[in-house]
Parts: structure tokens; C-alpha cells; sequence
């Protein structure tokens, strides 16, 4: 089941299915107006949203129309709350060699993971609006979950079961703002910008194969201004998996249904697949000619990230973001 | 005019409107279902909320019923935003000093805020529920705004305008577990535990004399099991006013309608007025004594935080959270 959130001129969007090869979508806040609310209703809408899609499938579900992905916001256009890991340790290798800096042992054993800002997120297709360049802005195209209530305290073996839907991630990184902010010691707030999902958000059931309970074995592929960054594979390297990571955040508090969790940047060992955001590419450059000569997205620049099954098939849509001058 | 959630089995509770006294109460939940919804549409509310709020204050209101603190939850029972500030230097000045440490210049220029998590607030007189003690439970006695809508880049005098509804905050932190997650510098995650709020917000006028558009010029008041740990005066030693704290937050994003922003920890270079945390207390006992003397919360323990006004009237009601041990 695939599902999209699309934008009505409200701030959670409606609720639509959309069919498994996205060309075509049909209303669904009849069963469940927003994302939101079907997330926290869950068990309870699913059989009825399953029909719909099953219906919309098979070519018989009544009032479909054509799936348009510059038409939806972000599966939940807001959510209550977005908390992002870094779970490929090559990505915080590499970026953290560049600056002659080694990884703390203590990284093998405990996630890191921020606190991320959700009141609004920009649309798959949406541009990214920033003050300027010099802010060094980045990418890092990740996968993300979205988990119904979780229980404070719930251990990895039972966090799989919390998982319901799966998306792509261009969470937008300002790479000069960063350094500064994170020395103050209390993490991220200006430095991480907006962040942009997929089209459309799938149940873990639509990956087949590639979904193991835990992670997504296929590559994520990213282009700019159609130039491929690289393809890693987002089954290799994964230091800790999804079920990790909602136990972690589930160590001294609930998360409610809603919750949104990040991969961090996908990234592998093997650098000849190439990279999931700038700032990787550059530290690689650093490490082999002793500077970088990659820049960081200019205006005009476009992103585009998106998961394609083995039968070349996308997956989630694609992530295609602008990045542009805030007009104030 | 004064506002709360009532719990009704819902998560967002349903809106209704308080007397100044906080004796009464009326609903208000056909002009907006929840106070999330309100502060989307306050320009548009706002007139009906006040001619109700005025005929609840004249004792003309029908339906009208007592209004009982303990029935209530936070008056934005989850959030899409909370960012915590540190605006009383005095507080970060104490704890640093205890540990040996200076305060950063860079503190004086840009105010330390981080992303807390707002998927669920614990409600003004729910029990806090942690595992173990050995957390090292503390609170954080703080004043919060809640903003509408305000755009990326706004500057500190466009942000006054911003600031529609104050609460009072038990920031509930585990003082055993911070130290370990700051070193992985990424910032708070497991380590600020729950959220609680006052069983009322109000709007800037309900605070009079005491409210310059900026700042709260009263002591708030903290208990433990009915012993006095402080009242600070929440008008002194405020390095950053909420102006400066929206601006800061809104360098390189908007922050949408219900963001909440808090103080953080109410502190006075006068320690004779007390403390609004267990750790300033400690802190001062190492540096006159060379020991912390007073325990972090242990099971049982009560916190209450009030703030009256110079008449001694209760503004926001209070926060009375009970720590207790929690099931799974």
C-alpha cells in the first residue's frame, strides 16, 4: 500500500492511496482524513485503505484520477516529531577523517541521534528555500520509518512491530552553519534547514525482498542537475537498523504514533558507489588530494533522490528540490 | 483570557476557556476543537474566545462549570515544535562552575536552544514516569511562549508580535544521563525525559504591569513536597528576552503556528532567592562546600511551580507532578 498526503491549501494535506506503479491515485480521507490520523488509528483503517488500494490495482476503484508527485506535500506534511540517527558509521568515518578526527569507540555501541524539527516539512518537489549559499548547503538522502505508539522502554525485538511505513529523506544539511552550532554542545536547530520526503510513504509489505524487518537491501540513488552523486546500498554498512533506533529513542520516554525516524545519510564502505550528500564527496576528495573541489549546492542547483526496486521500478517517487533564494 | 485542554480521551483534549480567577471554566471547543487549532486560526478566533472568556469573567457564561486543575492537560497536550532556550545565564553560569568549567564568550552573543521532543507533554498534575532513580531526575522550572506562524528570518523586534499565549514548564531532566549524550554532540535526546505545562496559557494581557512585551517580571515559585526550593524572579538576569529567542530559532526555517519556546530555567545571580532545579542547588553546595548535599527527585517526591501575581493570585494554576516509578 502506498500513501500520499495531497496538498489541499491545509497544512496536513488529504490523505490519498496511490497505485504501486504511481500513475494513479484515488481520495481516501473518507477513511481516514490525514496521514496523521490514520497512523494513530492504524489498525483500525488499514483494512478499509487496503481495499482501496487493492481496488485502485486491479483498475476498478471509482473515482480515480492521475498520480501527480509535484502535487502532494510530504506523507506528513508535519508531524509531532522527527528524530534522525546515523546509522551508516562510514558516513561519521569519513567526515570526521577529513578533519582529523577519530571516531569515538563509544559511536559502536550507542546511536547518535538528534531531535530534528517537524512543524513543517517541504514537499517532495518543492524548492529549498535558503538565505544564501554561503550557508553551505547540502543534502543527505536517507530512509526513514514512521512508527505507531511506542511504549518508552521497548526493547529492539519488539520494536519491528511499531514500524508501518517506510519513506526517502532529503534532509537538508547547512554544512557552515554546523561546526559552530554543534560546539555550543546542545546539537542542531539552524543548522539542519528543511526537510523533504518522497511522494509517497509505503507499507514495509510493497519493498517484498528488500525489506527484511530491519533495513531495505537496494541502492538509493542520487542525481544533481542530472549527474549522478552515487547509488550506495542501503542494505550494506547499516551499523544499526531501524528496530536499534526506535529503541534507543524509546529509552526514557513514548514516542507517539506519528513518529518519524531517520537512517541518517546512507553511505558505504566501498566509496566507488558513491555518496548520499556533498559533504561525503568532499571529505574524500580532502583525504585523497588534500582539498575538496566539489562545491556545495548553488542556486538553481536540483536534487533528485529515489529508491528503484530490481525491476528498475521507483519505489517512493522520486525527492527533485530546487534550492533558491528566500525571498522574505 | 485563559486557556486549557480538558481531557476527553482524545490526544489533543478538547479547548475551553478559564476564568482570570481559575475557578471557573466554559467550552470552548465549537469556535476551535483544540487550542492547536486556535493558534492556527487566532486572528480569526480570537473574538469569539474573548467575548466568551469576558462573559465567564462576568459570571454570564452558560454551561459553565468549576474548573479542576487535576482534569486538564497541558494546554497544547503535543506539540509540532518545542525549543528550549537558556536565557538566564545565571544557570549555565552555576553548573559550569561546579564542574570547573567557564562559560564560553560565545554564550553572550547567541543564545544556547535545543529541539526537545513534543509528541506527547506530560499533563500539569500527571505523575512523571522514569525507570530507575538512578536517572538522576530533576526539573526545570521555566516560562514558555507559543508563537502563530512565524517567518524565516524574522528579526527581534518583527518577533514580539509573534508571541500569542505564556505558560509556566516543568522541563524534566536526567541529570545522570546528559553528561554521556552531550559528549556524543549531537545534543539531548534520552536525557530530557517528559514536558509538563501549566493547566492554563494566557494571553500577554491577563499578565498586566508584569508583562513588557518581552519578558515576565514576577518570582516563580518552586516546592518540593512542600518545602520551598526557590522563587527566582523571572524578570532579572534574563540575558535573552523571547524576542531574541524566536529570531534566533527562525535563522534559517519558519517555525510553524503552536511552536513553543521555553526560557529555560529560571535563574538569579541572587542566590538567596532559591532555585528553579535540584542542580543548581548542587551546584551551589560544591562550590561553597565542595559536596552536593541534596538528592536528585527520589520515588514519591512532589514538585510544584506556581507563579502569582502581586496580589498573590495564582496566574497559570500549577504544575504538580508526582515522580513515580514506571510500569512497562
Amino acid at each position: 500500500m502506498k500513501l500520499a498526503s495531497l496538498k489541499n491549501g491545509k497544512r496536513d494535506g488529504a490523505l490519498i492511496v496511490v497505485s504501486r506503479d504511481l500513475t494513479r491515485a484515488v481520495a481516501a480521507d473518507d477513511i481516514a482524513p490525514t496521514l496523521q490520523a490514520a497512523i494513530e488509528n492504524w489498525q483500525q483503517v488499514v483494512p478499509a485503505l487496503q481495499a482501496r488500494s487493492d481496488a485502485l490495482n486491479a483498475g476498478t476503484a471509482a473515482g480515480a484520477f492521475a498520480f501527480d508527485q509535484t502535487k502532494v506535500a510530504s506523507p506528513l506534511p508535519r508531524a509531532y516529531q522527527w528524530l534522525d540517527g546515523s546509522a551508516y558509521l562510514s558516513h561519521v568515518e569519513l567526515v570526521r577523517k577529513a578533519r582529523g578526527a577519530d571516531m569515538p569507540k563509544s559511536f559502536l555501541d550507542d546511536p547518535l541521534m538528534y531531535q530534528g524539527s517537524s512543524d513543517y516539512f517541504t514537499g517532495p518537489h518543492d524548492p529549498v528555500l535558503v538565505e544564501s549559499e554561503d550557508w553551505g548547503v547540502d543534502l543527505e538522502a536517507e530512509l526513514a520509518i514512521i512508527t505507531d505508539d511506542v511504549p518508552m522502554l521497548t526493547k529492539q525485538d519488539d520494536a519491528k512491530r511499531h514500524i508501518k511505513l517506510l519513506m526517502l529523506v532529503n534532509d537538508i544539511s547547512l554544512r557552515h552553519i554546523i561546526p559552530a552550532e554543534l560546539n555550543k554542545g546542545f546539537g542542531f536547530l539552524n543548522g539542519k534547514g528543511v526537510t523533504a520526503f518522497s511522494p509517497v510513504a509505503v507499507t514495509p509489505d510493497e519493498l517484498g525482498d528488500a525489506w527484511n524487518g530491519s533495513k531495505v537491501s537496494l541502492p538509493l540513488t542520487v542525481n544533481i542537475n542530472g549527474e549522478k552523486l552515487g547509488a550506495p546500498l542501503a542494505g550494506e554498512d547499516v551499523y544499526f537498523e531501524f528496530p536499534k533506533l526506535i529503541s534507543h529513542a524509546a529509552k526514557t520516554r513514548t514516542l507517539g504514533a506519528g513518529t518519524v525516524i531517520g537512517s541518517g545519510t546512507i553511505s558505504n564502505h566501498d566509496r566507488t558507489r558513491g555518496f548520499c550528500c556533498i559533504s561525503e564527496k568532499r571529505a574524500l576528495e580532502v583525504v585523497e588530494h588534500g582539498e575538496a573541489k566539489t562545491s556545495f549546492f548553488r542556486f538553481g542547483d536540483r536534487v533528485r533522490v529515489e529508491m528503484f526496486d530490481t525491476s528498475g521500478a521507483s519505489i517512493f517517487g522520486a525527492i527533485d528540490n530546487e534550492i533558491r533564494p528566500y525571498a522574505s
